[in-house]
């Protein structure tokens, strides 16, 4: 058999979701479905994690496996799974690699973008959320280095996931004004359930009320999800980056 | 009365067009609804110009009357417009004018950008037109250059069109590549039905076929509508900008 890993970018309007569900359409079905026609058997497909309903991905990595020399044409084989995926879905790179490179387990940091906007924007619909006020941005980055680092962000998590730990470590977590949107940049080793929208949020708290840009570290140290701010809306976010060793 | 002058921006991917019509949703349907549950009448609107289905505005000017003192709040108006409209259509401006102010008559000049990407492009669907093959700027804007001035256009309008004259004079036509888009720029006094798509279609057939950027000359010296290139998809193009001697 041979590995390969494909990126794939979606616009997560239509979908339930990145994961394969009952009765909800995801974008590994759309995507499983293609590859089936194409290849003409049932493909199993590993993505690097999940992403939630109405969640945008710009770049993320898929892992299946084929019969040897079942796929001599990269570039043909790209074109014809663009052709059967729906207009929203993207197949950009396909990459033959060793049998037991994985895309969830293998990847070292991934990263995130929630976008922003003030005022009606009919072409930002479903890809970026209005908000009303404009946030103080100091203050919300003055906040956002507290989240730097290795520490156990339990209080952003989901409450009811089973994960073995908490702690993730956070490399980059700024603010950037870009082009009248308002965009929150976020990287770790890994994320848990629910932690970009959450941190946001919290964030967004601190921005707008007249909270202390510190009281995020009390946020932190409780480890209690009730202590941060609410979710933001799920199509602001996207995930923008998956990083492997052996992918540039 | 008073006359009011509203600037609206909208995505025209679900409208057939700007203007009312039977049996067909349009942008200015929908904007005279809401204008008639604010104002508790029927206002007439007069719009800047048309555009077809498909086709979006980043500006587009409309003008109304109103009983004078009714509205009283300009900012609240827009707001209470902005949640009575949809999503995708988006009241930016609202401006008390003279009342021999008119949205149609009185605009000097209008600009419009065709978009064009490469690749499959989730965030681009309807709001760029996919190109498979890379053409010749540098030629298309050679070519772009002998469309500047007042000249007729005739050959790059739709033929069953009753207008006066096909005279238009053309103030900017460039191609700029914009963040990996190639995106054309176009200003003049006037635009002829359909003619900023059959002049990107022509510029295309220079840009990735064997012609001189000079046989534009031939296309526009004939007045012959079949001379001319293939009208490019509606979901490429917005109206930009149009401009009064009167509003900055």
């Amino acid at each position: 058999m041979q590995r390969f890993f494909l990126e794939l970018c979606y616009d997560g309007t239509r979908y339930h979701g990145w994961q394969v569900q009952d009765n909800a359409v995801s974008v590994q079905q759309r995507l499983n479905e293609a590859l089936q026609t194409i290849l003409r058997t049932t493909v199993e497909t590993i993505g690097a994690g999940r992403t939630d309903t109405g969640v945008h991905a710009k770049q993320l990595f898929v892992h299946f496996d084929v019969e040897e020399n079942q796929i001599r044409d990269q570039t043909r084989f790209l074109h014809a799974l663009n052709s059967l995926l729906p207009a929203d879905i993207a197949a950009q790179r396909l990459l033959a690699l060793h049998p037991d490179a994985h895309a969830r387990f293998d990847a070292t940091a991934r990263s995130y973008e929630y976008r922003i906007h003030f005022g009606k924007d009919p072409f930002l619909l479903n890809k970026s959320w209005q908000l009303r006020e404009q946030p103080d941005v100091t203050k919300m980055n003055d906040a956002a280095r507290y989240l730097l680092g290795k520490q156990d962000f339990g209080c952003f998590s989901k409450s009811n996931t089973q994960v073995f730990t908490n702690i993730c470590t956070v490399t980059r977590a700024e603010w950037i004004v870009e082009q009248g949107q308002l965009v929150f940049h976020i990287s770790a080793d890994r994320f848990l359930r629910n932690m970009v929208r959450a941190i946001v949020g919290t964030l967004l708290d601190i921005g707008l009320k007249n909270k202390p840009a510190a009281s995020i570290v009390d946020v932190i140290n409780s480890q209690d999800r009730s202590k941060a701010g609410t979710s933001v809306p799920a199509h602001g976010l996207y995930l923008t980056r998956v990083i492997y060793p052996y992918i540039d």
